[in-house]
């Protein structure tokens, strides 16, 4: 096992990283830039090494002062947390050459998932489910029809070189396919100078629900069910739950499998996520994976009475996994309390903690890194605290979290406290009816009103 | 179900009934002596009555205020939590006769496990085992030779007026029982100026293990298994944990088959512990049963996901349990935080809590009352807080208690988190291998050695 493991990250996650290390009797280092120099990361470390100034690329993100740190304190292993350098090919490169084991993935499945394109195609290759479209740019108008003809409609097509959605159209029946076509083509040459375009299934009402994996050096892998991150705004991830309130067991043990399947197909050793989009009649296609820790692990770990971090510093150390799959016993959610001010757009809310209490009792979870007198520094995601609800139903999950959201008291800073509390109110988020989409329409009522 | 609750309690107890009732959709009734103002219990209740000063007679045990304050407030259901009125038969029968439900024992329950000469007569008649001896006094020297013969040696005289070990005398083997007979009751005579004797079995190195019941309104119950509570000083519990170092499957199965038959014998209503001495051949005796939550429950909440007092309300209000059994899934610990000294022979220390940060992350629970700059009174019990960690394996709990004693500040006052932090690295505790006579013998080390 290892004796020292430097942890290559900040905030929440390299204090969770350094609980599990400390459980297990393994000595810790932080790292951290000058503006964290007072976080619990670097407190509650064994030791700790400053290594450069508040940009992350002149700390976090910077390889050579980070194996620095790592090598004056003889450091055998390192957690890089997710974010940063996590799923940096290089950078896990470099600590195998300086035999420093990463506890993450290896440079060659780095490279392989990172690349969107390469995943999709070692997926498909797996027999994972795919969004079918188009290989590359359409040839022709022939060339859509026969496509959408194949995938059926609706069908998206999209601008090769789009963004924000311009040049994009959705399509629901043949009749209408021309008119997109020569109407998107018109604007992409407008907008981008490239009327370039690809077509992809429309995903009904999609859902990102993710499944949790494990794999082992021995190549084999088992599942830890899945995650419902479907509250999202502009593709940040807001409050995650587990299970899916969409799921069945039958859909669990399809998208199960698959990830298990893709999984052993690469043989990927450690913890990942493999994300899926999820349409309203419960197909499901792959999305991408994350070879690192997420986020929102700690909704997996409540259900299942297991610890991630724990499991993939075993791994790493050539553990091999039960490989035994396993299935929510109980509801969690996590709301992200971020330094954000929900009435304001989210806009972010840097500054002091003049005050803080966190709620507690029965299946509460609080995973922070902040405290009473803490100053959040501008120059970071603006997560400030995870917190976690578990309870045997969903609806009771729920009450815990809308009781606990009452209790948490964070003062000095604007926080996502009172946007959860509503959320947690809303009535297609109670029914469990919600999509990608949820967050479009979602307003906060007035505090008056409230 | 209930519309509103009055819990007639204070800390951490009130605090954690409120929490679950705000879960259940139910409205609180918060009351508070005036040394308890600042109390988190009175500012998340939604309502707070007043019920006088502090000493507990003017107020918290002060039937009237409490019963005038459910009527002006319309509570229809008393929770009494732990201490105070909560296993006193006069409140349970006048909250009756206010046609107020009490959520705890009915008046005869509370007297008959009152009691402890009847609460042991009825659970010899139920069949439950309790510690052999004379039935009261006895006659003479030939009477004590004859009734250790039956019992078994050894055994123990003790005093019937005694009290402080006078007038008590282990005796391991017969040649040894007239010696003691004379010397004790000359001893006793001069303390007491009573010479009078009762005889009952030396339970060799015993352990205080509890087992949790839920009975219902139908005269069924069920046991939610065992809670080990041996480490205790002056025969205040210190820290608690389930399952027992010391349990066997065969041993819970005797148990809780027994507290059952117990509580069905007796048709007992509502959550209670049966608790038990346990001695080094696993025999089992009958000690005395709580008709009320104890301040122990969450480690068995944590092993089988189950809220207590939710059951407590639930049963009050005429649902049925669902008569099944539970057996812990994983192991939990409770380390009790008190406002003391641990290197002042556990000298109380109230006053200002200057700051307070709380430890977070995976398996770690807290219930308290308390925040930076509340300030303890000094006319109460000195717990402020429960710490519980729940893991997959002893080991593992153990580990994780002393990180998260390691990350608990609470700065200002003196608290027994020094007396817990060496606790779990005190080899004896560490095996498993304690019984209530641990801390007879446990020193603190001095802090330089630490």
């Amino acid at each position: 096992m290892f004796k020292k493991i430097l942890i290559a990250n900040r905030g929440e996650i390299a204090l969770r990283v350094i609980r599990t290390c400390k459980e297990m009797g393994i000595k810790t280092v932080a790292v951290y830039s000058t503006a964290d120099a007072e976080s619990l990361h670097v407190r509650f470390a064994d030791e700790a090494v400053c290594i450069g100034p508040a940009p992350s690329n002149l700390s976090y993100l910077k390889i050579s002062n980070i194996i620095a740190a790592a090598e004056i304190t003889n450091a055998d292993a390192i957690h890089p947390g997710y974010g940063f350098l996590s799923e940096n090919a290089k950078f896990s490169k470099i600590c195998a050459e300086h035999d420093i084991k990463f506890i993450g993935a290896s440079p060659d499945m780095i490279d392989k998932m990172g690349d969107k394109a390469t995943a999709k195609a070692t997926m498909r290759a797996a027999g994972v489910p795919c969004v079918p479209g188009s290989e590359g740019i359409l040839e022709s108008y022939e060339d859509a029809e026969k496509i959408a003809d194949e995938i059926g409609y609706p069908v998206m097509m999209k601008a090769t070189a789009g963004g924000g959605g311009k040049g994009m159209r959705a399509i629901w029946k043949k009749e209408d396919l021309r008119k997109a076509w020569d109407s998107a083509r018109q604007e992409a040459a407008a907008a981008f100078g490239n009327d370039g375009m690809y077509m992809e299934k429309l995903i009904e009402e999609p859902r990102h629900i993710e499944i949790q994996i494990v794999g082992d050096s021995s190549g084999k892998a088992c599942h830890l069910s899945e995650r419902d991150c479907s509250v999202q705004r502009r593709h940040q991830k807001l409050t995650e739950e587990t299970p899916s309130p969409f799921m069945t067991d039958k859909l669990r043990k399809q998208m199960g499998d698959a990830a298990v399947k893709a999984a052993e197909f690469i043989k990927y050793e450690g913890a990942g996520t493999v994300e899926f989009l999820v349409d309203k009649h419960r197909n499901f296609y792959f999305m991408e994976m994350n070879t690192r820790i997420q986020v929102e692990h700690p909704i997996t770990e409540q259900v299942i009475d297991y610890d991630l971090i724990r499991e993939q510093i075993l791994v790493a150390a050539g553990i091999p996994i039960s490989g035994k799959n396993y299935f929510p016993q109980l509801h969690s959610i996590e709301c992200r309390i971020n330094a954000e001010d929900p009435y304001r757009d989210f806009r972010p809310s840097p500054g002091k903690i003049t005050n803080l209490h966190a709620p507690g009792g029965h299946g509460v979870r609080i995973d922070t890194h902040v405290y009473s007198g803490y100053v959040i520094p501008p120059n970071y995601d603006s997560m400030i605290a995870k917190l976690i609800t578990t309870a045997q139903t969903r609806e009771e999950a729920i009450n815990k979290m809308k009781r606990a959201l009452d209790e948490f008291v964070i003062e000095g800073i604007k926080t996502t406290i009172p946007f959860h509390r509503q959320l947690m109110d809303e009535p297609d988020y109670v029914s469990g009816n919600y999509t990608t989409k949820f967050m479009e329409t979602f307003k906060m009522k007035p505090v008056e009103e409230q």
